[in-house]
Formats: structure tokens, C-alpha cells, sequence
């Protein structure tokens, strides 16, 4: 019962033995190895995107600042929700490698609209050099509270970013997640919706630790190449990063993994809707979402052994509503699920 | 007859279970394993340094950057030679982290000296606010030519630091590799030589991809964490650092794996010797070394099926000499040695 | 009738006899000048603050910039709210001097409030690392759009930066016009209401280009004066820049030129108040106001040669609401605003 | 009898008297006032430049270092010779600007070579993205030691600067001083020469603090713009900066100011030739030298009231060899220099 975080449980079998087949041998360091090149190759075609540059990392902190870095200039201002990772979670690194601020887009249901995004693009009227300058507009998906964007609705918000002229990049933290959801494929999620970067998670979702970035203007590579250096994420032994990767591409790993975490987000949602003393600030629509719960409530579950966050004390009034967040990730299955759920109701 | 560097290599298979036996069941993330409570205990005593703060990264250049960044203000200049990797091989990394700059300090058989050094610290004249102001002290061992302060040499390097008043780093990229080549204790070659942070390399000796940070003054400790997030190499799955590194130094591996590559090393090296054509600009102690050769031989050992790397072409007149470098990993054992040194004499 | 800025008008005389008497002879430069030492005398009565680290620069932002680079650390955010000069006019200065970000607090008739700034301050909890950590709070005194903080206000703001450990920073571009409003003491205004940096400013009332830069606590010294040499902000011919602030403390001449500013500006408010087509979205209480009022009524007087802004074009309906913003500068007079309110009801 | 530097004499009058004039009546700021556009033109006319992008900032540590980031990337390396203001007394400020680190090139007679040009350029093999990326190139004229590139020596080094791809940039700080010792133009000493960006410096020469930077590829302007504000070093009463200039520009004072120091200057070295004690260890080509001469005679002039630096003490023994610096700035005069020379042979 661990629905900490979907950084909790352990990577896929299948990523451990390519990491032990990978530890065979000498291979040209930084990149240069051949499981790059397969990797590389794989995601053009998951991507339909034969030019794209593609590169790897290890955190989703890195993907998403070295990404927005190479998007921007240190004079411009990010419009990003202010329920952002970039925002909130990753302690200005992403202002560290870019230069460039956030400016906030208010958020509904946890998503920019065309509307709000038009607003603080147009209110960050720069006045010549006077105000900050117009930056990429950061998009999350799935969003930090659970949520989905349509691909139409992608597409409007692109739609006004092309207005601005600026580039549109996509927090993929839980891409797959998101492409079970809308149960789309990557191109129209990405720059058929009109986005021009998209950090291609995996570590959420059964890897250890590795992160694609791709670019679908290949003209960004060398700059992204120079930056990922210079912020010390180019792996010397990269072949460990690679063998990952392509784990998680061969036989739809990662979609078949995000498939089981979002059914064990929908059977859990579900159960909860069961309970008539629990409510949902957000619709959870993938594999994480935040619940209103009687503190009595978040007691009892965790007294049985569930673990996950609660936004706020256990110590206090049994019957105050609580936030608490909940995330299934791919290897949690509906045993778990079932048990939180007893536990509820017992 | 793979020699390009000591990243080439396959991990240690004790590694490789260690990472098996972590990915089982659920951690909280961000360091806060179980498996790093122990790795924590395990350096401390090794280093017999009960309050030091100690931290993983997976690069070697993100450990560096970030500790030199973690000692010094970027107003300030840090010093290190010419042949520093912070200063040739890391695009600007510590720049980039710390702010400050690099002064180079003069190298006789790639090591500073105390003369070197307090030339260097006093040419700094900084006339108040003027000019950079004199910065930590970063010494590499083994160095990136092969050689090897004693700790004699280090102790004097780290007294001329304190007359200065700055701190002293140690870029251990190749820790080990120098520990068995002066048969001294981590502590003996650390802050008993007046060092007050080490990069405890693992990467280039048998680990995938960690290395560790270790501030004998806990003082630095939470500005070490905070500038770890914020350059984006916190990571969130943590225990498979943790597992490498505890891994690493269970039953003496780190020292074992630096014992068999030092014994690589010293076989290829007195093997070169015996070659009268073969010189060495700089005394090779260690696992590395550059060695001057005609063209010809080069062009005989790598047709051979040698590969290490060769500073300049091999198109050219067969008697010319020309500079190479050959690297021992723990992996390449005496079969390898012979097999080049074979190549070499055939 | 010149309205557009309080940087559009002239120095005051005395300004530039100064300046005149202060070029004469040879000077150590660098703020060695004998200029600089009888300022910092100056201010430090002023302030009634004799251990005060007192220092000059030429532009506002360059003051707002450094100094709060010197309060923050760059994992840190900055309180302010939307409107204030650091975010919105700064073209992101403060977040390259400080490497921090800026956190956005509500806004009351264009002021934080002890609630607003608590709420930002509360809901910017940083769960360990990976969040922005609290920095300094930065208030603006007069605020961008005109309107006052009450000592007592001030006073709340303090204490709640207090609560959260953090500096607090005053931005005084305005100073001399809010300390005329007030009717109180510089130091009534700053460190006895919990300040401890404030940007003294000159520039927008009767200098060429100077702000003073006050640390309350000397411990800031060093670090700011380093900051501001790296910044470039370092005048090797310092004495034009004491020359100016000390003509502008010599006499209250500081005080006198706000106070007419201040008087020109009421003048026109209590002008704009007899217009029964206009209004004011903040209350007027310094030298700057905005004021919402017909299309019409503005082509009108800026065909009669009134200069000042309009937020949004003078083309459309007559009758549309349209928002304006006039600035007194010292030398503007009661002729300038007499001028203005008659081209208004003409 | 004050030698210490050309910032430590008085500005021009009719530097002041342009001042004057300026402060009449009011102005747009930033840039936008009309002294401002017949700067521009005037520039471009004595450059024969139609094109240029013109700036103007108050000091030239600002011109330098928004320049050069302009010019660079911040994975670069910039490359000057050790002896350069850049290097030694901006206390970080090119590197803060730019994020580029600057690499060391080997100085004759205090000038870089194409030959040790070369070399360090050549040196800096970037290995792909290890290594720093190769940056612009910085020329100082006349340089840190009073000696001055020839034009042939100028065209040389940037030829090596065009073989790498990189652009040069002139710290002009002395540039009048060069043109009066080499008797050519403006456009014969930067763009025929092979010049990207020229600092054409004012503050040493006559002014209170203005230095222009003059761009020939208009391509720069807009970046630089941004980063001037960003960096603080936008004035809002920005005519006192044209004002300046334009004095600065009218009938030839540059010119004529630069030839009264350059002439006192050799006045000085010619005086200095006559003394068998005192030794150059650079050629005086312009307004400033270094000389070394016995201790004694340091005291002598000094204790005579002569002010100039001296690297290292008055204490010691009178025979020992000391090296001194005089600066002569357009104020001092024949008066100045024959008092000083008075003082030597007295």
C-alpha cells in the first residue's frame, strides 16, 4: 500500500536485465554507444519525427531546465502554472540554467487555458526592454494534480504561444500516462498538438532514472548537447542511461506500464468515489489525484499500513477534511488498490 | 585491448547485484533510503570522520562543480592547473556552478607545487575590490597525466591554502587508484593532509555512475543539498546510487578494483619500458599514463586491435613521435596488458 | 506640462554646482574620494544609524539589484508583489544579480498586506530541498501606483518577515516623497520599523543619477561592495556621484524637492478630483497617480501639450474609460499643473 | 605632480559646460533623448560606419563585459592575455555577464602575438563538448603596460580570430590615446582592422563617466540592449551620459585631449630616459608606463609630492630595484610632468 509517489516503487524487470546485458564490454563513452544510436532511432519512430534531436538525462529536473534553457534567453520570462513542477519543485533550477523567470498562468483544474495563458502574455507587456521578454510557454502533462489536456486543448494553447512566437514545450514527467488517457500516439500529443520539446519521462514509470528530451527542430541539438555538459548531466558511462531507454521502448514497455498504473489510478479513484465522506478538488484522470478526506479517514488508512502524503497534520479535529495525495505507479496492481480500498471501508 | 579510459569498462558484478537486490519494494526517495543511512555510516568510517557531511551525485563533474561552488563566492578565483579537468574537460561546469573563476596554477609533472601554488595565490593581488578574489584550492589525484602527490606534497599544497585562508578540494576522480598507490588511509590522504572536501570517485573504478561528496566540515552540508537540487542532480530514485555505493564499499571492492588496475597499469608501464623507442613525459604511478611513441608503433598496435586514444594523427611520417594515452580499468586485467604488449613487440 | 516620469525634468541647480566645485584637482577614485566620506557621514545622521554601510550607485536598479543579491541566496525567492519595479521594470536585474526568483504577494490598493504576505510566505512551503527556500521581502515605498505604507503598516510587514527569519529590503526610488507624506523620520521609516536595507533613491527627485545603498547591519558591507564591482556598477570618477548625493543632503534639499513634488501632485489630484469624469484606482497620496478618464478628455489635454502615459491607444471611442498616469517631478510647479487642469476643463 | 591614474583628473569644461546645457527642460529617458541621436550619428560618421549599432554606459567595466557577453556564448572561452582588465580588475564581471571563463594568451611587450594567439586558440581543443567552446577574442589599445598594437599587429591577430570563426572585441579604454600614437583613424584602428566591437572609452580621458560601444554589425543591437538593462546599466536620465559624448565628439576634444596626455606622457618617458637609474620594462607608447628605479628614488619624488603607484613598499633598501606606474591624464600638463622631473634630478 506505498502511494507515495510513482518514484517509489522498483523499475521493471525487463530495465534491470538490460542494464546487466549492457554491462558487457567496452564502450566509447558520452554518448557514443551503440545503444544511443538504437535508442535514438526508436524514438524518431515513436515520434514519427525522423529529425528530431534526442538526447538523454537522468532526472526530470534536468530534461525540463536544460530543455527550457535552450528554448529561451536569460532576458525572458517562462509562462508556466504556478502549480508548475518547474515552479514549485525543482528550487530554481530551472531559472539556474535558463536565466529567465517564471511568470505565472492561472490555472482551472489545474490546466492553463487559452484565455489565462493569452492574459499573462499579453500583461507581460515588455515596454521595450523595460520588462522581461517573452519566453516558451511550459506546459505539464499529465499535470501535477492529475489532470489531462486534450489534444485539442494542447493545440489551442500552442495556438497562442505561435501567436507570441514563442516555443511550446511539454513537462512530460508522466507522458505515458497521459497517452493512455487520451489514448493518442506521441506525434499527436506532441508537434501534431504543436509542441516544439517534450521531456519523455520514464523515470516515473518503471525506469531507474532516465529522461528523453526531444527536439522536433533539430537546430536546438548542439546548444542542448553544450548546456547538458556544462550543467555536468552528460554521462560518462552512458550506456546505462541507453540500455534503460530502450528497454522501456522495446515492446511498448512504457505504454504497457503507464496502462497499468492508470487502471490502478481509475479502480482506486473509483473506490474512493464509493466513499461518500471523500471528494476530488481535481478530477484524476491518470494514475495520481488528491482527495478531501475526514482526518479520521487518513488515521485509519494509514494505521493499516497505506502510505502517501497528507497535505497538512494527522494531529487535530477527526472530522476537518484533509488533503491527501495519492499515485499508483506501474507495479502497484489491484492488490494494492483493493487493500487501501478495504482499508477504507473497514 | 580496450585502454580509451577507465569509464569504458563494464561495472563490477557485485554493482550489478546491488542494484538486483535494491529494486525490491518501496523508498521514499531523494536520499532518503535506507540504503543511504548506510552508505553514510560506511564512508564516515571509512574516512574516520564521524560528523562529515556526505553526499552522491553521478557525475564526476557535477561533484566537483557542486563542491567547489558549495566553498567559494563567485567573486572569487579558484585555483587549480592548467591540466585540471574542471578547467579542460567540463565546459564550464564549475564556472557555471560557482561563479568564481579558475587561476592557473603552474604544474611540474602535472602536480602543483607549494612554490607553484602561493606564486599563483600571491600574483593574485587583488587590490580590494578590483580583482578576483583568491578562491579554494583544487588538487586532482591521481592527476589527469598518471602522476601522484604524496602526502607530504599534499600536506605542503594545503598549508600554503590556509595561509591564504581558502579551503582545499580534492578531485578524487581517481581516489582509489591513488590510496593504493601511496598505501595510505582515506584519511591520511584527506584531512590529515588538510583537505576539507573530497570527490570519492566510483565512476571510473568499477561503479555505473556515482560518485561521492564529502565535507569533513558538516557546516556545508544543507548549501550542498539546496545547490544539488538546484543543479538538477538530486535524484529521485536514490537508492540505485546508494545500492552502487554501498556495493563499492562492501569487503574493500573499491580498493580491490583499484588494486587490480594500479597492477594493470604498472605491468603495461614496465612493459612500455622495455621498449626503446617508447618515452613517457610524465612517471606513470597509477592506472594511467601518456606515452611517446613513433607513429608506426601506434599504427601497429592499434591495427591490432588496440584502442586508446592519440593525440594527433596517425597519418603521417612513420618515425615521428607522437603522444598517446592508455588507461587501465579494474576490468582489463594482465591477459589484456599482455595481449598489448605482445602487439606492441610483434 | 512634462508628466511622463520623474526622471523627464532637470537636476536641481545646486545639483550641478556640485558637481562644478567637485571637478577640480586630482582624486583617488573608486569612492576614495573625500566627497564620499562626508556623505556617509551624512547619511548615517540622516539615518541616525552611525554603524550603516552607506554606498552609491547611478541607477535604481542597479540599488534594488545588488542589494538584494546581497540579502538572498540563489536557492531562494524574493516576496514583492506583481506591481513592484523589481519584477515588472527590471528586466530581470534582480534575478541575475541574486540567481533567486520573485514570489508574487497579493496586492491591496497596490500594497502587501500582513495577510497577503503571510499567505505567499505560508504557502511557499518548501518541503526540504525542493522548493524555492524564503528570501527577503522586498516592499516599495511609495508604492509604483502612488499610494503610501503607513509606518504602521510597514511595521506589520516587518514582523512578518521576522516570523519567517528573512531580511526585509525597501525599495525607496520614492523615498523623499513617501517620508513627506508621512511627515516622519528616515529613520521612523527603515530600521525603526523593522527595515534592514533600503535604496535611498536621488535620481527620480533632482539628481543626475545617484541612489544610496544603506545596510543597516555593516555585516553586508564587504559583500556588497564586491557584488558591486562584479555588477560594473564601481565609478572610478566616484566624486561625481558623492558630489551629487551630498549637494542633495547639504541643506534638506532632498526633503524641499519632494515636498514641492509632492505639493505639484496634490495639486493636480485635487484638480483631477473636481472632474467629475475622472477617477483614481489608487489614491493619490505622494507625486504619482493614475486616473481612469475619457478617451476625449486625454486627446484633449495632450493636444494642448500635456506629456505623460496612456495605458492603451488614444484611438477608439471618445467615451471609453482610459487609464493615464501623471508624475511631478520637483521642478513641474504649480504653473506646470495649473496649466494641465486648465487644458482639462477648457 | 598626481600621476595615479587617468581617472583621477578633472573632466573637460566643456564636458561640464555640456552638462549645463543638458539640464534644461525635460526628456524622455533611456536613451531616447535627442543628444542621443546626433551621438549616434556622430559616432557612425567618425567611424564611417553607417550601420552601427551605439550604446553608451557610465563605466568601463559595463562596456566591456555587456560586449563581450554579447559576443559569446556562455560555453565558451574568451581569450585575452593574463595582463588584460578583463582578467585582472573586474573582479568577475566578464564572466558574470557572459558566462564564458577567458583563456590565458601568452603577452610580448604586454601584446598577444598571432603566434601565441594561435596557440592558445589552437590549444583549446574542444574535444566535442568537454572542453570550453571557442569564444571571441579581446584586444586591449592601448594596452594594460602603454604599449600599442600596430595596425599590421592588430590585422594579424584578427586574422587568427577569423581562421577560428570568432569575433574581436577592443577594450578601448585608451582608445584616443592609441590613435594619437598610431596617427590613423577611428575606422582604421576597429573595422578595417578586422574589429567587431569597439569600447571607445571617454571616462579616462576627459570625461565624467561615459564609454561608447559601438557594434559594426547592427545584428547585436537588440541583445545588447536587453542586456544592459538586465545588467542594471540603462540610465533613465540618460542625457547626461549623450551629453558627455557629444562634448566628447565636438570639434575633435577626444582628439586633442588625447594628444595633450599622450604628449605629456612622452614628456615623462623622455625625462625618465635621462636618468640612468630608471629602466622600462615596456616601451611607453602612450600616456602611461612602467618604470622600474631604485627605492630610494621612488621616495625621493614622492616625498617631492609626486602620487603614482608603486608595486610594492617604500620600505627597504634603497638600492633595490622597484617598479612604479605613472599615468598622465590630458589635465596634467608640461607643468605637471617638468615638476616631476624636477623632483627626480633634484
Amino acid at each position: 500500500m506505498f502511494f507515495a509517489s510513482d518514484n517509489s516503487g522498483p523499475a521493471h524487470p525487463n530495465v534491470m536485465d538490460a542494464m546487466m546485458r549492457a554491462n558487457e564490454g567496452y564502450r566509447f563513452g558520452y554518448g557514443a554507444d551503440p545503444e544511443m544510436d538504437r535508442v535514438r532511432d526508436m524514438i524518431r519512430d515513436l515520434f514519427q519525427a525522423p529529425e528530431a534531436a534526442v538526447y538523454l538525462v537522468a532526472t526530470g529536473t534536468a530534461a525540463n531546465s536544460i530543455a527550457l534553457a535552450t528554448l529561451s534567453e536569460p532576458w525572458q520570462t517562462i509562462f508556466c502554472t504556478k502549480l508548475a513542477h518547474i515552479n514549485e519543485d525543482e528550487c530554481n533550477a530551472p531559472e539556474f540554467y535558463s536565466g529567465a523567470k517564471l511568470t505565472m498562468v492561472k490555472d482551472e483544474n489545474a490546466k492553463m487555458t487559452p484565455d489565462t495563458l493569452r492574459a499573462a502574455m499579453s500583461a507581460e507587456e515588455t515596454r521595450g526592454v523595460h520588462g522581461p521578454q517573452r519566453g516558451p510557454v511550459s506546459i505539464t502533462q499529465v499535470t501535477e494534480k492529475g489532470t489531462v489536456y486534450t489534444l485539442k486543448e494542447l493545440k489551442a494553447l500552442t495556438d497562442v504561444a505561435k501567436e507570441f512566437g514563442v516555443a511550446t514545450h511539454l513537462d512530460g514527467a508522466r507522458f505515458a500516462n497521459a497517452i493512455v488517457t487520451l489514448g493518442c500516439t506521441p506525434a499527436e500529443m506532441t508537434w501534431k498538438a504543436g509542441i516544439d520539446c517534450v521531456c519523455f519521462g520514464g523515470t516515473k514509470n518503471g525506469l531507474m532514472g532516465v529522461e528523453a528530451v526531444v527536439f522536433f527542430d533539430p537546430q536546438h541539438a548542439w546548444e542542448f548537447e553544450l548546456r547538458r555538459k556544462r550543467g555536468a548531466h552528460l554521462f560518462s558511462k552512458h550506456r546505462y542511461l541507453s540500455a534503460q531507454m530502450e528497454a522501456y521502448l522495446t515492446d511498448n514497455l512504457w505504454h504497457n506500464l503507464a496502462t497499468r498504473a492508470n487502471a490502478a489510478g481509475q479502480r482506486l479513484a473509483d473506490g474512493l468515489r464509493g466513499s461518500n465522506t471523500v471528494t476530488f478538488p481535481y478530477e484524476p484522470e491518470a494514475n495520481l489525484m488528491f482527495f478531501e478526506a475526514p482526518r479520521a479517514l487518513h488515521k485509519k488508512v494509514q494505521a493499516a499500513g497505506a502510505q502517501y502524503y497528507v497535505m497538512g497534520s494527522l494531529d487535530g479535529d477527526d472530522d476537518e477534511m484533509v488533503l491527501g495525495r495519492l499515485v499508483c505507479d506501474w507495479s502497484v496492481g489491484s492488490d494494492g488498490v483493493d487493500a487501501f480500498l478495504a482499508a477504507l471501508k473497514s
